[in-house]
């Protein structure tokens, strides 16, 4: 079915789209957010092909599809919001002073966009982190054409979400070269766009391997370019004494189920489980346990990720001192994902860096720890990670000031008695931590603050209103918040 | 004079910058920007052998480098302003929702420190671009420590610098390892320091060569890095037909006179001026040509400027079709640098590369064009530019759309009838272009938002409001504007 696009026509694609760029970005908020509306609106009118297609490509369950639908759609209009609110931009406006020595000049900051961006799209979801997911959604609000490397694991599912976006381009009147699929189930298609010297920045979800690759590919080109690779890491969860003893049961179950939701193919999936040695762990672990072993197998996204599951999964349960706490029967049930969870002391997991790796499905282990100081170890020898959790109560919190300041420098977003599946759209949120966790945490991959992944700021000194950027007149004629000689407002600003 | 650190001793000075980074990063916004106002505090106090000290290893002249000292310190004052408004630190709050489904957390983004920031001061800017220059007061106001790898031409300066700095930390009970020097008059010193684990990020400004070759390195390492280096660039100048016919002499005089600004030794000197074959060119070159021959020659940085200086602008000189407009007379002046200005045709322009090189010094290579077209196939070739200038009426404007779009894609700063030397400090300020002029031109490195490039962003999720940080508690106690649900607000925020 998937047919790897040619060179040349890679190339064609990237020059049109670069024609595109040179339109779009001149296109003011306003009607790039309406675009982006549209864009959801065609989203959304994709009939029940869209979800059977997911369904036969990945296996995900009809439920999750449909949810994942509507927060792709959701993702795009909220995006188009915070742009078309001004927000995005971060205008400052320091006005003239001619009386001043030197004369102050008139300076205006916005943003524009990088030009074309590569994005390469995530098997687990396929919607939202695929051909027009957050990337594709950040990257088009950014006012940056887009070239989608499509996963080879749906690409049904990718030319129907490609179809969407090609409609609304249409209808709004756009450039075509504004978006477009390249198919390349090798290397061979991807290494080529990112090499290609039209072509910016890139967006990826997906493995370590396969983002540092594209990493290290883009930096070392004679132009080097940005890499948004989000990673995935073990999303680590600190259990602290108190909240042990009081809540092990009720802990354990949300921790198996967060564990195992969607056969554990989430990059914010809680890998490690870090527990004291305290009253109420074998309450914990049995509750646990009783948890996992219930758990039917369920098919994993397609046979290479449920085989290459399997085999990381032993490989670890063969490391010294790993001891397996529950485990679920692998019957006849090829492709499936079994959950398993094991347990290892603090000092062996310290002694052996390959525990800290991610297992990608439902395996958890719990690493015990028989002292606060032992708990701050483990935490400063973590790698970055996208997400830790703290599970504790109010005295659990000021008896460790010190792990959770370290834990702190190890992520992108710190939950408090929560589990980290489940990543917020919001402006809030920070989806990217630490590397390996990303390569560049100084930016998001989910909430609208990923659209200033792909823009940068330019300055206009001394240019009369009228060939200014709507966002930088005088008068505020999109009435967008601005930081105006130093201060945030509505108003006009004055000329000097 | 100046002597080498010992690896050792960098070793050591690291790790103590990271342990005072545990400590600083978790320091308020408002007292770390009074900290910074202590800073130019100390710097206002140092007495006059600072401005001998710089003369001696420098040769600026004293006007200049007491307006370099009022310019750094104005730095450490309006970075810090910037901070304790909050300005900087982006606050966003999105609030629970129990009610829904599922049910909505919770989320509160603001910034931290990214960890220990290397510094490699320039040449050119012995105070405002060095030891104690935008790039340190933008760490320190971002919560990271600094270590500057001290410029080898003003070891005396960027001492007097350091103790200032130093003075500042004890008066404020700060931890000493926030700021420390690493003297290495060759290579082994700054790439140590650039390879060290606990240094999480680089601030550059300088050639091309020492800017790559630190990008490189970070890049490189186990776990890669930001550096942002500043290497400078040709800052081309777009003179329009109508502005030339009207403003032939006005222009020239301009011109030169900003080519020639401070021995032409600034990052922001205009090397190149395209200008139309169209009357009033005469009229422009030769006032240019007497404006050249009438400047005396003054005294380079140091003797190695001044001959590479003279070795780059004789093997540009040499180039097929390239002819002197003007060359200041080579009297016996060594380490001076002696100004020149060439012509060459927009054809021969764009068919040699070489010619668009930077010569860092004062000499200007007229580029003459015959066509719209023809401009517009010159900046179309450009590399990344730091800032780009068009001399233009009105008329000019609207006759040259496509020129003025292709110059926007290449450069930070786009001025309008002005020229690029003079650097504004202020809000609106990008100071940052495209490869090569930067190696991320996502981020300024002159203004208050020079402080973003060395912060992260991080989220906290459903943690109750003793155990966040100030900026983002409910009451707003710093009473800063924050993003809370969406719209910017300086009010409490409410509890789901």
């Amino acid at each position: 079915m998937s047919k790897d696009t040619p060179i040349p026509e890679i190339d064609q694609l990237v020059q049109r789209a670069h024609e595109a760029f040179l339109t779009f970005k001149g296109i003011d908020i306003k009607r790039r957010a309406a675009f982006m509306h549209q864009v959801a609106d065609e989203i959304e009118a994709l009939g029940p092909e869209l979800i059977r297609a997911a369904q036969s490509e990945t296996n995900l369950p009809e439920a999750r599809l449909a949810g994942e639908k509507a927060r792709t759609v959701f993702q795009w209009r909220s995006y188009a919001d915070a742009l078309s609110s001004g927000n995005m931009l971060d205008v400052r406006i320091d006005t003239a002073d001619a009386g001043r020595t030197p004369p102050k000049p008139d300076v205006r900051k916005t943003y524009v966009g990088l030009g074309v961006v590569a994005v390469f799209g995530a098997s687990n979801f396929p919607f939202a982190f695929s051909t027009a997911g957050g990337d594709t959604a950040s990257a088009i609000a950014a006012g940056c054409p887009v070239i989608i490397k499509t996963h080879p694991g749906h690409p049904e599912t990718s030319a129907l979400m490609a179809t969407a976006i090609k409609t609304a381009v249409r209808k709004a009147g756009l450039p075509d070269g504004l978006f477009a699929e390249v198919r390349s189930d090798g290397f061979e298609g991807g290494q080529h766009l990112v090499s290609h010297p039209l072509v910016k920045a890139v967006g990826f979800t997906g493995s370590f391997a396969g983002g540092k690759a594209l990493y290290d590919l883009a930096s070392k080109r004679p132009e080097p370019i940005p890499v948004f690779a989000e990673m995935g890491s073990v999303n680590p969860v600190f259990l602290l004494p108190n909240k042990l003893e009081h809540a092990a049961e009720e802990t354990a179950k949300q921790y198996a189920a967060s564990l195992m939701l969607g056969v554990g193919q989430f990059c914010t999936n809680p890998g490690i489980l870090a527990a004291p040695n305290h009253p109420g762990l074998d309450r914990f672990l049995n509750t646990l346990r009783s948890q996992i072993i219930e758990a039917a197998p369920a098919p994993m996204l397609h046979a290479g990720i449920a085989s290459a599951y399997a085999k990381k999964k032993t490989e670890l349960l063969s490391q010294q001192g790993v001891e397996v706490l529950a485990s679920v029967a692998e019957t006849n049930t090829e492709g499936h994902g079994h959950a398993a969870v094991a347990t290892v002391k603090a000092s062996q997991f310290l002694a052996n860096e390959q525990l800290a790796h991610e297992v990608f499905g439902p395996f958890g282990l719990l690493v015990i720890y028989d002292t606060a100081d032992e708990a701050t170890a483990i935490a400063e020898a973590l790698d970055g990670q996208l997400t830790v959790s703290v599970l504790a109560e109010q005295d659990d919190i000021k008896n460790n000031e010190r792990l959770i300041q370290a834990l702190t420098d190890k992520c992108g977003r710190l939950l408090l008695n929560g589990f980290p599946t489940g990543v917020e759209v919001c402006y809030a949120m920070q989806h990217g931590g630490p590397y390996p966790a990303t390569t560049d945490n100084r930016f998001t991959s989910v909430g609208p603050d990923a659209i200033r992944r792909f823009a940068r700021p330019i300055s206009y000194q001394n240019w009369p209103d009228e060939f200014l950027p709507n966002e930088l007149k005088d008068a505020n004629p999109l009435g967008i918040w601005r930081t105006v000689n130093g201060a945030l407002t509505k108003e006009p600003a004055p000329r000097g």
